[in-house]
């Protein structure tokens, strides 16, 4: 009677979980579940059935079905990440902090939960968009904007573009020789391009 | 006796089909045989062994392998008109007539056929080995090699890189400013780093 949150029917059916210890089954079950269903197809409920955990804990831990579709392809953790890594230091050899970061991170993971994105962006709507508002205001406003104010969305796009499409080559396609290829190689190749796209010519 | 095109084995093993009714079974067959072995393993001979149709209805179909790969994979362009597009011409022009014949093609599907490759590539270890076999094969050896003999295949995956990626954000992320630019402005701004990958410097 004390405990308010797993429900009358979680107690009856004894195996619902509450507290500290249904963060992480949430966040498996919507793993499973997104990737079955999409992130259209997925319900809260139905994730919160397959983690055995009252489906109001989704709102406490995440507060909806988006951000706990974030969390699950450990989006924003990473991306905050990277972003808070990145921005400290020359503006000049921000293009190459970027790439740096994005490949350290994606090889601890194996680019799996990359692959399950670009799945869910090619699509559903749902997914494009919230990848769209993401890229166009964490990349463009606290990335891009402070070293180059001159058309930072545009900017943002096309460092977007690169390095979205390096990601598919390297851990979806895994295509030779990016694929094996060593960090400072792929720095190397790839950082003019993000530093052009940040603070070069664009016409 | 009058039917040129099923030889006389197949006739004799009496279950070789002709004419219309040839083209959609070749198809089905060359699935089957670019996901079991991918582009490079895959034979004309085999597929239409599979199909129960003479090898040549290949040629009269598809017109070859690579073509018939990408009727197979619903390529969202035919890749092999991009790249005799825009082989002729200066060399040192050759990653704005790349960036332009993508945009020109992709901009009269809607983008559409893309997401289902893209999807299909993130879901399918098949179609993406056909994809790498393709860009690591027919880019590398019939562009990127012929301009730039150092590191060809480096060069090709990088320029598929910063393609696809724009793909995504153009067509399937459809993110502004980049999804509504004029043709004109995109290659402006992405030309120079395919003609980096292709002929710069790498390191």
């Amino acid at each position: 009677m004390a405990d308010a949150i797993p429900g009358p029917a979680a107690r009856r059916r004894g195996r619902r979980r509450a507290g500290q210890d249904t963060r992480e089954p949430l966040l498996a079950a919507a793993r499973e579940e997104f990737a079955e269903r999409g992130f259209e197809g997925a319900t809260v409920r139905r994730i919160a059935e397959r983690a055995g955990v009252d489906a109001a804990m989704v709102n406490h831990w995440f507060g909806g079905k988006e951000q706990l579709f974030i969390a699950a392809l450990d989006f924003p953790v990473d991306i905050s990440t990277i972003l808070d890594q990145v921005r400290p230091g020359d503006p000049g050899q921000l293009g190459g902090r970027i790439v740096r970061a994005f490949l350290t991170v994606w090889d601890t993971t194996g680019g799996a939960p990359l692959g399950t994105l670009i799945r869910s962006v090619a699509s559903h709507e749902s997914a494009a968009r919230m990848m769209r508002d993401f890229v166009g205001t964490a990349l463009a406003d606290r990335i891009v904007r402070p070293v180059a104010p001159d058309r930072p969305e545009l900017r943002a796009a096309l460092c977007g573009s690169q390095i979205i499409g390096l990601g598919m080559i390297r851990y979806v396609l895994r295509l030779e020789p990016v694929a094996s290829a060593a960090h400072h190689d792929v720095v190397t190749a790839v950082a003019p391009t993000l530093q052009r796209y940040l603070t070069g010519p664009l016409d």
